[in-house]
């Protein structure tokens, strides 16, 4: 069974429900023929490239609100990830643009390590106070204590075309499915939960998805000139 | 739409198939949108890695045919190959195990260049009488030739778990989708064809899939907490 998870790093209930799902999946029979893969969604693709900003400053701009209301805000999201066994910092995070983060995690998936990029990266967003986003430097760093290439790394990052096509090509793919926030979560194309679910909800979609999963395609046609155990035979 | 195709390079029906399939998808108004995947099926896994023996006395024997009968098998497969606009050598071909090439096959996925690799391995095994299994420096020869790093293929050719993992997953998919033979083609896990069908049938099947093709995932949950566009919320 594949599913398929929309996120990004500036999204904390991404990184709450990256927990909240492992933690489910963690305790789900069938857990070892699941393949999740991270898709990609830019929540403000509008930010420039190469800038950060204070998260609290950001949010209160943004919505209206005072600096108190937006830090309390913080707060809250900062409870409900130390309730879920996250680290979660509610000072100093900043915010900027992720396109690079999400080519990083498409380059990490081709290696088969998606799982630990995207560990590394939320880790370093929402459990640091340092600034993560508008440093290459930090970027490069965070991947590179993650286990990665530094060399391998900082060429993903120089060249903005790698991986590019595979993040648009994800967001297209949210775009059709009709996806207006995340964490977003889609079971074999068949069924899609949105938001950061409970363990127990998370543990019922995916029964659910397990039992109603389809067990093979329909076969159209089986007419066609084949080659199996039995060497290669024209059928009449 | 994804399609997924089962195939080895052991198979001169995936060779022509992939012709035919391409011709088709060429033809596709949709064809942009249609991702194509090459996934493993080994015809013969037994076959002892390292080792080559000829096409000819291979069938021969395998089917208790005269060497004569099993030559004139080749040559119709040569016919049908140059009618599809294919080069097919009818003499001089091998056999043999051919993991090290699906693993290969999987790694050059991961670059995004798999059709690249499979075009090369087709070409090296049904177009040039120089011998292909068995040869580790053919093999790499072939994979450079095709524009691959030398160091880099040989690493994968060298380090028989790389890919190993991925080989078995398309297998043990293949079993679980009750596929006999290759190549054997999955549209959007919804439909299948077995077998290299003409031209206008890949045409029809692949009209047929994108009409019927998922809309969107059935949205179970909405009510978890996310972060949109406009700002994270946690719904009341």
């Amino acid at each position: 069974m594949q599913v398929e998870i929309w996120t990004d790093v500036n999204c904390p209930f991404c990184y709450l429900g990256k927990k909240r799902f492992n933690d489910a999946l963690g305790q789900f029979e069938h857990a070892d023929s699941v393949q999740v893969t991270h898709r990609s969604f830019e929540l403000d693709p509008t930010v420039p490239a190469g800038t950060s900003g204070s998260v609290v400053e950001h949010l209160a701009h943004k919505y209206g609100r005072t600096l108190e209301q937006a830090a309390d805000g913080e707060r809250q999201l900062g409870a409900a990830a130390h309730d879920a066994g996250l680290a979660y910092v509610t000072t100093g995070r900043d915010y900027g643009n992720s396109f690079d983060m999400h080519r990083l995690l498409h380059w990490a998936s081709a290696l088969g390590r998606q799982e630990e990029m995207l560990d590394a990266l939320y880790l370093a967003n929402f459990a640091d106070e340092a600034a993560l986003f508008g440093s290459d430097e930090r970027l490069i760093g965070v991947a590179v204590d993650a286990g990665f290439d530094e060399a391998a790394v900082a060429d993903v990052v120089a060249d903005k075309t790698r991986y590019a096509d595979d993040v648009r090509r994800d967001e297209a793919q949210a775009e059709e499915f009709g996806v207006q926030g995340v964490p977003f979560y889609v079971f074999d194309r068949k069924y899609a939960v949105s938001g950061a679910q409970p363990v127990e909800s998370f543990a019922q979609v995916l029964a659910q998805a397990w039992g109603d999963r389809p067990a093979a395609p329909q076969l159209l046609n089986t007419d066609g000139d084949a080659c199996g155990p039995d060497g290669c035979a024209v059928p009449q």
